[in-house]
């Protein structure tokens, strides 16, 4: 009997933890994003060092919270999965053990609690509690126009990069130490911040001939910028086209697989495509 | 009978100043387009240290003109309309508002008239004078197109946010307090000035790793940026090509409702859409 | 008979002169690029103080050459134009008088010879005798994307100046004269160069409520940077596409009128658009 | 006999150098881009002071290495070719033995071995051995469009150019030295760095005029951004949307004419369309 009530209680709190649908799956959801979000905040403040002497009890009791709520969340996702080694080794399994222990280290050593900033990671899980992802493919023609622009600015970004170290050389041997292109690797860096046309200024050139390959450099950068631009334009404006049924698209079950956690199940899978187990309709 | 002329008298007025049809109308307009450029003319000199020194009295009394003609004009617009308290807490009444009482609170405290500056915001109303917002969507796709996309932008846009507060904490951690990474939010900042390929140079990494990451956040806000683009693109251009009769839109009528001040009714409209009072034909 | 020989003498020379297709007429074409290429080159040059130190007699020799040479074409183009009052208060005209008279006053005042940098205005003969305007709209499509584009970008530039108006007094008084911000106009300066993702970093904000605002602006202008891209990219690929026969176009006429100048006659033409004289065929 | 011998080792090692199909030819492809990175690195860290300091005696030998290695290579090369002199004279031709001389040199005369760097220009074999042109180019669409928007974009930099050169002697006209415009090559250098958004701030616009024309310059860069970006993506679409058959395009044969070289043969190619000699099947 008590077996069976556990069995239960742990399907229960599976519900409420993995599935959005749920009254209590949303309210979970909503909350776990307003504790993310403040911890973060929290991580923050604490940088800020005027604040940090102001405020420090504060922050270390908030930040002691958060860490144990955050702990018993894990241990809850642990307990209710039904493959632990899974989560534990998954992506955001990771990510959820990461953002706990840095305090419960920092009793032992003082420094290390700064790791705490490892946290803003788990901002990432925001995707999955809004499904922003979805409203981003909400027609699944940008998603799929973006994959195939993906391969195509890969390739055209090596280019730029090979393009970056050929006149970062350049610039190098041209340069000197003299104008703060001490080095191959910074003069690299410094070709890289001017093709992307972001320009800090730390480092720039001073003679004549540095000067011209610069302003080369960027009317290059100036030209090539609209290839990126000019793929994912005419991958999504042809993919647009050619989906006549904009409103009719697949409908993706937002039940998670409760043995392996895969999402997005098709409506009509009934077996999860990741582990082959059957699904909970 | 007088109070027949007095409505008279009120009527004429409301279509003076919300009318933009009649001449009077359109004379007021353009009118009322000059004083607030010169208004904001005078607050953007008086702000210039060396030329307020020299001219101080000239800038006091324009001020004291527009600042009394402002008034005027806010008063006469709250007599005209019918109903004024929904005039007062709109958007361009409470600018309207703003933008004379500093004036007067200078009087009594000093400093305070720097707040003048708020009148920027009375340029706004460039856009209903000579309904700029009607040129750029002249063929209202490129507003339906501006509106299609910017749910998907406005995700993409918190997607580098997200991007930005997990690569400022890395850069926070990585580069430390020397190179001017002082806290999470300033790198937060730095990263955003360094995605959207601004680049102060105010901050800047020095260290090797922070400078290999960087240029890692640059190469992507170099790819990154052709998404938004294609978006608008593409979305314009589907748009366009569906417009089968670009010159064949529906006419809007510039009339403004005179009880709720609501506009952009259409030609064929008999009822305001707003507060469902019958319009003036 | 003597009248009769110059008249000849002057077609000949306005054939020259402003007649493309002749060799005679090419050649012109090229001397005068060189020499105006050759003429920039000089002033460029002449502002570099190290390199007029050593060759100051040089560059003033060469200088005198080109002035000459430009003042006997300007002379010959007054000559042989029908109407010389028309030619000489055009763009062109105004343009190709100043070249030359900087250099003569500089005999009388030594200073003002700085003004012969005006000369780099001729570049954009080079529009004219390249005919490049021709190769960017090889199929006219290019040209009218441009064409419809330019009124919706205007507005949309206007519309981004305003922003910069109102975020600029914004940053004026939250940031005040310790960082940079001195006056109303620097700030919307600042807004420009931050807006446009220039970033010179001269003036940055250093109070964490400007850097927030700051973030905001980039981030806005990493967002809306999309809008004239998408305008252009989308006039272009729907002219692109609604023009069936690419390689059909319209011959130009390469003669100029020779009564008032104005070129890009339709070969079908027999009179001039501008002046309604008949044109040599 | 022995003759005999010597060509077929001579055809066998041909087929490993410039063949890429057979196992051998893969592995040796393999090797030398793992050498030509590794060789980069060295040169690379050379550069970098301290590594330099600590580690010479390690960086020399495995510069020498490296060095004789390309030197065996670029031997190999010449005895294998058919057409040494025509290998010797092409750009890779130059390129492999300008990655090996500077060591040799630096023999002789100390400082030059700096020149090593040209080494990185090895970089572009990367696109020929991993034939990432034809990822980039995968339907043969991008690489047509790129190539016909390339002329417009020319002619489009070229405009910008001639731009920078005016306003450039425009701003050394109002700046003058004090805030760093020292001449006009330097002022048309900040123009294309403004102008191209990419804002170092090393020079930047003190004047009140100077200022409003840099904004001017800003703005302008900032609306014309889109021209070649719009060109680009009209191309692609337009191409995309005509290419019938987008999984059908024509092979490209990756074996390269053993007489000269040239490569992206036809499958249905029987004789070399370089050279004339007859393929290999």
């Amino acid at each position: 009997m008590r077996s069976k009530s556990w069995k239960d209680w742990k399907t229960k709190l599976h519900d409420i933890i993995y599935e959005a649908e749920t009254p209590a799956g949303k309210l979970f959801d909503i909350i776990l994003l307003i504790a993310i979000i403040a911890s973060i905040i929290l991580v923050m403040l604490e940088s800020v060092e005027s604040f940090d002497n102001k405020f420090h009890n504060f922050l270390n009791i908030s930040e002691w919270i958060i860490t144990i709520l955050f702990s018993i969340e894990y241990v809850a996702r642990v307990i209710t999965v039904k493959k632990p080694l899974k989560y534990i080794t998954s992506f955001y399994g990771v990510i959820d053990l990461l953002s706990t222990i840095p305090k419960y280290i920092s009793l032992l050593f003082g420094g290390i609690h700064a790791l705490a900033a490892l946290r803003a990671l788990r901002l990432l899980r925001v995707f999955r509690i809004l499904k922003l992802a979805r409203y981003l493919g909400a027609s699944q023609v940008l998603t799929s126009a973006i994959k195939a622009s993906r391969a195509k600015i890969s390739v055209f970004l090596f280019a730029v990069l090979i393009l970056c170290v050929i006149f970062g050389t350049l610039m190098y041997l041209i340069e000197g130490e003299a104008s703060g292109f001490t080095s191959i690797p910074v003069s690299v860096y410094w070709c890289i911040v001017t093709l992307t046309t972001v320009g800090f200024g730390d480092i720039a050139p001073v003679t004549p001939i540095g000067q011209l390959i610069a302003a080369l450099i960027m009317i290059l950068g100036y030209g090539i910028i609209a290839v990126p631009t000019g793929i994912v334009s005419a991958e999504y404006t042809n993919r647009h086209k050619n989906d006549k049924h904009p409103n009719d698209h697949v409908q993706l079950n937002s039940h998670s697989c409760e043995n392996c956690l895969a999402e997005h199940h098709s409506d009509r899978a009934e077996f999860c495509y990741n582990c082959g187990k059957k699904l909970k309709s």
